[in-house]
C-alpha cells in the first residue's frame, strides 16, 4: 500500500453506511483492512475514534479517524484523487446537485424504511411504507436524465449513496410482504436498482445480501 | 460581474441557513442579488428552483439552482476558488473533520433550540434547553485547538456553519430567560461566539440580529 498509507475501515455486519464507505474504497481500488465491530460490545478503537456518535463506519487513515459515511466518501475521493475515476462529478454544479440528492437520500431513506420495522401498529407501518415509496419517487427525479446511472454512464457518488440501501429494501420487502422498489410505481428507479445490482461494485462481496438482514432481525427478535 | 455569472440568492428574513449562504458569498466577495422570499406566500421561482423541499436558501447561478445551505457553501467555494481564501480547509483530512462537524451542527443545533419554542410543557422546554447546551458542549471539542476560530486563525467553514445560528441563540436566550451560550458552562464556545460576532463577516449586514427573531415570533404568536 505504498503511497496510500495504512487504511482501516470499522464496519458492522449489515450497516448500509459501512457498505457505502466500502463501495467508495472499492471504486478507487484502495487496499484496506476491514474491521468488524460488534455493535453490542463496541471496541475501544471505535469509541475513541468516533466519540460523538459511537457509530460505524469509521475510516482510519494513518491512525487518523474520519467519521460519517458521506464525509468518508468525499475523503476517499480527495485522497486517492488519481486512483480510478472521480466518485463525485468533477463539475462544481453537478457536484452540488449530487450533494443535494445525497443529503436527501441520507436523511430520508433510512428513517423511512427503518420505521417499517419499528412501527407499533399496522397503520403506522403502512404510513412508513408510503413514506419510503415517496422518497424513492423523489429520487427518480435525479434519474430522469436518460442515462443508466445517477452519475451518467457509470456508477458514481449518488449511485453508491442510494445503492448501499438496496439490500435492506429487498430484505424489508420480503420480511413485511410489501413492494418498496416497485416497477409499477417507480419504473426508472426499479430499472436502475437492477442495473446497480449487476455492477461490479455491488457484486464485489462488500454487500452482505438481503438474507443477512433478514437473519439479523430474526436474531434480534429472538433475543427480546 | 464579468467572469462570475449572474448570482441570485433566495432567502427569508430570519433564516439562519440563508444567513449561512450569504456569509459564504461575503467571504468570497461575490456580488449577488438578494431576493427576499415571503415564506407564507412562496414565489414561483422558489417552488420551481427547490421542488423537493420548497425552502430557502436557494442559490441561482446563471439560472441554475443550488439547494441546501451546506451544498451552497461548497459550491461557492468551488466556483469562486480563486476569489479570497478557501472557505473549507484545503487539506483533505481537515476538510473531512470540518464536514463531520458541519453535519453534526447542521443536524443537531437547529432542532434542539427550535424545540425550545415548540415545547408544549415546561419540562419539555427544559429538556430542549439541556439538549441545546449539550450540542454546544460537543462543538467545543472542535474548538480545543487553541486557535481563535474553528478553522484556525481566521473564519472558515465551520465558523459560518455554526456562527449563522448565534443570533437565534441570543434571541431564544432572551425570549425564554435561559442561558444557551454560557461562559460558565462552555467557556471556549462563548469566547468564540464573541470573537465571531466581531468578525467582518458577521457584521456586514447579512446577520439580521436577535431583535428580528424576537419580533418574528411576536408577530407569529399574534397571528395565532
Amino acid at each position: 500500500m505504498a503511497g496510500e498509507g495504512d487504511v482501516k475501515l470499522l464496519g458492522a455486519a449489515v450497516s448500509p453506511f459501512a457498505v457505502l464507505a466500502r463501495m467508495a474504497l472499492e471504486l478507487k481500488g484502495v487496499s484496506y483492512e476491514y474491521v468488524h465491530e460488534d455493535m453490542g460490545n463496541k471496541s475501544d478503537l471505535l469509541l475513541r475514534s468516533n466519540p460523538v456518535h459511537k457509530k460505524v463506519p469509521v475510516l482510519i487513515h494513518d491512525g487518523r479517524p474520519v467519521c460519517e459515511s458521506l464525509a468518508i466518501v468525499e475523503f476517499v475521493d480527495e485522497v486517492w484523487d488519481t486512483a480510478g475515476p472521480s466518485i463525485l462529478p468533477t463539475d462544481p454544479y453537478q457536484r452540488a446537485v449530487a450533494r443535494f440528492w445525497a443529503g436527501y437520500a441520507d436523511g430520508k431513506l433510512f428513517p423511512a424504511y427503518f420505521g417499517i420495522e419499528r412501527a407499533a401498529t399496522e397503520a403506522e407501518r403502512a404510513e412508513k411504507v408510503k413514506e419510503t415509496v415517496a422518497v424513492i419517487s423523489q429520487l427518480e427525479a435525479a434519474l430522469s436524465n436518460g442515462k443508466p446511472f445517477f452519475a451518467g454512464d457509470s456508477v458514481g457518488y449518488l449511485d453508491i449513496v442510494v445503492g448501499c440501501h438496496l439490500f435492506w429494501l429487498e430484505a424489508f420487502s420480503r420480511m413485511f410482504g410489501v413492494a418498496l422498489v416497485d416497477a409499477s410505481k417507480t419504473l426508472l428507479f426499479a430499472a436502475w436498482a437492477e442495473r446497480f445490482g449487476e455492477d461490479e461494485v455491488a457484486s464485489k462481496g462488500v454487500v452482505p445480501g438481503a438474507d443477512k438482514v433478514v437473519e439479523y432481525f430474526k436474531k434480534k427478535h429472538q433475543a427480546r
